[in-house]
């Protein structure tokens, strides 16, 4: 079977990992590309690494091309600013596969949603991290996947296992840095290498950042009680790759082999998430192109507190793998077709 | 008046920096260099930066050198290994100004310092950070200063307005984010540069850091009973700069007001803390190589915590530039000569 | 004496280099400073690093704020896009001192300035690289300056001496790498952090770049005959700096020593040029935030070429040092006043 | 057909980077894997982005664990110093392909070998860059095989189509920069990420470093006369990746028109070299993990000079690429059977 695919957003940085991926994989024939205001140029020049596509030119971003002559395709992805996904999904009818690499249709409490994105809420979509308890079941057959935010990603398999096997108090606490692509290809001042090069730089602090709500979610759904979360998300000087530190309080009893049992028997069978030998701490540089998570966990007895690390490629694992593992999931493939844990490192 | 200042330990980025403000410094003359295993070498090839120095030779570490002819420096400044200190200090007489940038006499608590450092406790000198309550007084007129840690200078600036305006519980939630070159010069796989650019990664986590204790030690001074601290340090791809993100959870009747004039308060008269305006957050990029220390802070009421940021450059008003800093208080001078807040940026 | 100053282009990274500068210079008081679209902001927001200047609000550029009330201002910097002094200037007076920072008095040649800048030639002042033969002269006494472009200051002084001592045959080849800081704070897409961390890129390569005339300007006058230059500029992946790597074909009868005595005879009384011992070669990361030039030449023997490299930091000495190093001569200072040989580094 | 494969050398830069390609190559089992001093190891722990073969343990070098039981491995792939690599080859016997990412076997001239590595000549084995007149068809069937070194394949690829062509005089000159990487991976302090972040340094300037003589023997080859190069390697601040900047003087009657076409004719049916079009220059960003090498010329009339650069991931088609490609030409497989012309960006 030969699944014929195509991307809205193809000149960003989420739409060029997804097409990175997608060359590699094997079931998967590329078809349309769209971009807003690029349409009409060579996408060579835009994504100067996607060598086999560089003669290819982005079109108009419009159902119709999105849903290809004849109705060929069979997957569309969706990179477009938030808020635009729902009008163009409905177009697309429900046969096909629409797989919204926005925030559109990730939060399923609308007043979170109109609270953190000021819009009314378009609905909620089978969630594209199949790791989370009850997520992969809710992606088989799905004909429509909302990819998680790369942040939320990466918390909720640092701290999911602690909360699913009950050792932490509902207060998580997360400070989150992350390479300067998560800011997306606009140009802004503040994102230029002159800028971003030799600092390290915190924003939206004190529960301002859009990423909060789905955590709270995600981790409020495995632990079955609300979990507050403060999150302080970080700008650090590398392209790639989320490093999340979190940590909440031990509850009584737990031990460091708890936490080491709960994290070992939560990731026994993933593909993806990769627990690491004690003493040896997560390094994004080890998961850049990689749809591998490096998770570590400590007890802190002399603070009472669990401390979770996870590192991933906030483009790969973080948006563009989990898109293809869900559209894997989604139709019917084994679910690492076309996905690697190899990092490109050093 | 002029300062004759001598520096152990010429050759590593502590000492560099050191040698960096001195020559900057209007009233200190510079003594004797000493290295180790670079005795005999130019400071030109060993510290290429420093020019007005390419041609001194550095000299054995003893503590003939360290004194000088005639007993003539009025300072020394020790920046060695751990626990080489109080021999060396011992050698140099009570009149002699002696500033250990090493850790040897920051710890009051012998069984916290045997506990983390494996060796016995050599004592306690003046602590070499005067924004904290009472530590200015003890400074001036000291012969004996120690330079505290670079991230205990950075979380302690972070966290103790808040403690000491009894606005936080005693759990402090720290990660901590540093330049590669406050692990040192000493060549380590882990430290080249193919493994830290584009990369972040952990280390020390759970409560293992040597500089956990020291931050006890502080916030506990101030908040008046004992503070428990969770601490993470992470290594980051610059050579310079710490962000330290702390929280703790707020007390009753918190709110985002008291927060910052309790900050307000506490930093209206420091020379070299910078409380930012609100909504402006700390860069470690804005205070490469000044002793300027940049502070936000900020109430998340849905999370029920205060959280604190401080940015400083970790050789500079992380070590160096507390040395001096110290030494001006020690003797009398003003405290700010030959310190600049003004970073060197992009 | 206090010489009052104005700045036109303050939010810029040649502005706020500039600035820096002044805020170390015992002589100079700074007056008016001026933006363009930022004019109203607090430079606080703008120069997060120039903490004594924070609340400084940045005025119109007007030729009245640039005088100052009445006419205050001994000295008024431009850093202003291409073709925008003249007009400024004339409105000054001549007793004023105007020193440009831009590219409009640079090049003699009226036909080269219309076929690289596109526009009108304004005239020729006094060139502000004191260490070219009869530029110091020329700037003594002088009320207008135009400060050379950052990448022709590395390369004259990487190669003027070989010429002036008739070594090398008049055809030299550059390649010159810059941090991104010289393609100025504007936001564009090419140099967002994401495209330029771990990446090398060519730009203007065969001749097009604008820096070309000036380098065949200044090594044709010391060479007494036209001397062509292959320039390749390069974009790397660092905020400041320069590496120029120059070479030509060594003329017969030259040989490793009367190359280097070439270079040390020109350089001997030099304040800011630092030729290296020998075996030694130039780092950019050790003249960051300083006037120095690290300068080193070999003799290629096999390949029959004198290669000479330089390095500066390309906002300092390539712009804002030698702004203040030629105000200094201009006004009859000691020509070191306020700037330091002393690189941040690491 | 399954090759099993054996690697000396894993634990270093360019062992994980073929391990990186071996393991998406569909016709090869990973046999053996040896280190030196790291011999007993985990892999994870020493390659952690390597996540499949994390539990493998590295075994010493010898003849019999490459060769491996009953001589099973139908290649070795020797990532060793200088000068070990014939007494390992001559043990491992004439049917097994030995594929030598070291210098030992490059070099067809004994006496260059003498002089830049110091030690006896040990031979000459076919070239691994098949990209070269000739190249291929020595590699067909051969069971030895010589890696080229990182700057002769960019320089060489940079540069041998206007020697082919006869449109440059036989003197080259050339400013090639490199990551970091390509200095391997034991820890010496110039190359600590404190030294290199934010800086630029030339090394072996003046003809010294050993890849000078490959390029001049693989130009002077092309050109049917000896070709002088002059040199100048460049440590760049990134990880991987070099950008090679190459020129020489033009021949008479040389148009843009006529260097375009030889560039395009050399490169029609190469499937990893991409002449890009016209006015689009490589950046190294772009090749990063890809076995592809991008290049464009210019002719630059002012100056008479024919320009070239080419930008490749020394790690990949510097080394390890080469080695596959290599490996799959002599095998018979299709040469690009596991390599990707796909670039990790940004």
């Amino acid at each position: 079977m030969t699944v014929r695919a195509a991307v809205a957003g193809a000149s960003g940085y989420a739409g060029g990992e997804l097409l990175r991926l997608l060359l590699a994989h094997p079931g998967v024939e590329i078809g349309a590309l769209t971009g807003n205001s690029n349409a009409g140029q060579r996408l060579g020049s835009l994504q100067p690494h996607l060598l086999p596509l560089a003669d290819r030119v982005l079109e108009a971003t419009t159902p119709e091309v999105l849903a290809g002559q004849d109705r060929r395709h069979d997957v569309v992805f969706l990179a477009l600013p938030h808020g635009q996904s729902a009008a163009v999904a409905e177009q697309l009818g429900p046969d096909v596969l629409v797989i919204d690499m926005g925030a559109d249709f990730r939060l399923a409490d609308a007043a979170d949603w109109e609270a953190f994105y000021g819009s009314p809420h378009a609905g909620t979509w089978p969630y594209g991290l199949p790791e989370l308890p009850g997520a992969r079941a809710a992606l088989e057959g799905s004909r429509r996947v909302a990819v998680p935010g790369c942040y939320p990603t990466a918390v909720s398999l640092a701290l999911f296992p602690a909360y699913a096997a009950d050792l932490t108090e509902p207060e998580a606490v997360i400070v989150a840095a992350s390479g300067t692509s998560g800011a997306g290809k606009a140009a802004k001042p503040h994102l230029l290498g002159s800028e971003v090069m030799g600092s390290l730089s915190p924003y939206g602090v004190g529960g301002g950042h859009r990423h909060t709500p789905e955590m709270v979610q995600n981790l409020s759904a495995v632990a079955g009680e609300r979990v507050t979360v403060s999150f302080t998300p970080v700008l650090a000087p590398m392209p790639r790759g989320i490093l999340a530190t979190c940590s909440a309080r031990a509850k009584a009893g737990v031990t460091a082999e708890s936490v080491r049992d709960a994290y070992a028997k939560a990731y026994a069978d993933e593909p993806f998430v990769h627990l690491l030998p004690e003493g040896q701490w997560p390094a994004t540089g080890s998961v850049v192109g990689s749809n591998a998570v490096q998770v570590q966990v400590a007890h802190d007895s002399a603070a009472g507190r669990v401390i979770a690390v996870a590192a991933v490629d906030n483009l790969t694992k973080g948006t563009a793998g989990a898109a293809v593992q869900s559209m894997n999931i989604a139709l019917g493939l084994d679910e690492t077709t076309g996905l690697s844990t190899i990092g490109v490192a050093p």
